[in-house]
């Protein structure tokens, strides 16, 4: 088709309760400190719904149901790669709470979420899993200025 | 990342109002004929919010608003290729419909699509569109048979 191009694909998902919390990541990377929602890489040929629900799994322990995607964050690397992350959010889960090498995973208050360390753009981006009428963070360069915009 | 993998970037939306009629394209492709929702490909760098409106507009001559991701379809290329579309849905639109070279759009009744020609799997597809619980088309090779599931 002529249309391909070259692209990384991940997700991340917000698990939480009706008592008011989110699970968040720790994350062990010094590079890349602060705190996150759970996901990673979408395996080649991987259904991406059963992605969501292995890299939850393998990071908190937890099953998820029913993951809801909810939107979509992309930006770009410097070569023009376009980076996608698929964002899903879900109510629905079971299993006992467990980290990862990846980083300690814990409950916080959502309401108490700014008082930790987050990536940049991350309040930003939060806000496609809460806002119906929002459906993507499209992250790119605007003469050599980072810009990120709610779509 | 070493994670990369080459893939296809398309849209489609399912455009509706709330007296039971959603709005087709009939492909002028001899080779795929039927009647289908309008959408194609994502460009580079393009945000998939705008991508999706502006294929609308090409194809239908409307322009939709706030147009909200209702799930994925994932099926493969003979070499492996992921071919991904975006699936939307809105109900806010204004303009004048007009047709492209694509094919004539127009309106039908819901109800009465399955009267039409449609693709092989866009009965199944359509339900990602219309069930909340249900996020994903992926179509996959089984000992040599396509397999379509909805996730």
């Amino acid at each position: 088709m002529g249309r391909r191009e070259t692209v990384e694909l991940t997700n991340m998902c917000m698990v939480y309760d009706h008592q008011g919390n989110i699970l968040v990541q720790e994350r062990l990377d010094p590079d890349w400190p602060g705190v996150t929602f759970p996901g990673g890489h979408i395996e080649k040929g991987e259904p991406f719904t059963k992605a969501v629900i292995r890299e939850v799994r393998e990071e908190t322990g937890l099953t998820i149901q029913a993951p809801k995607l909810c939107g979509l964050k992309q930006f770009f690397d410097d070569d023009g790669t376009r980076y996608i992350v698929l964002l899903y959010k879900t109510d629905r889960f079971s299993g006992e709470l467990c980290s990862s090498e990846e980083g300690k995973v814990f409950w916080v208050k959502r309401s108490e979420l700014g008082q930790y360390q987050l990536p940049v753009g991350f309040d930003q981006m939060i806000r496609v899993f809460e806002d119906d009428g929002i459906g993507e963070q499209y992250v790119h360069l605007v003469d050599d200025e980072v810009v990120r915009e709610l779509l």
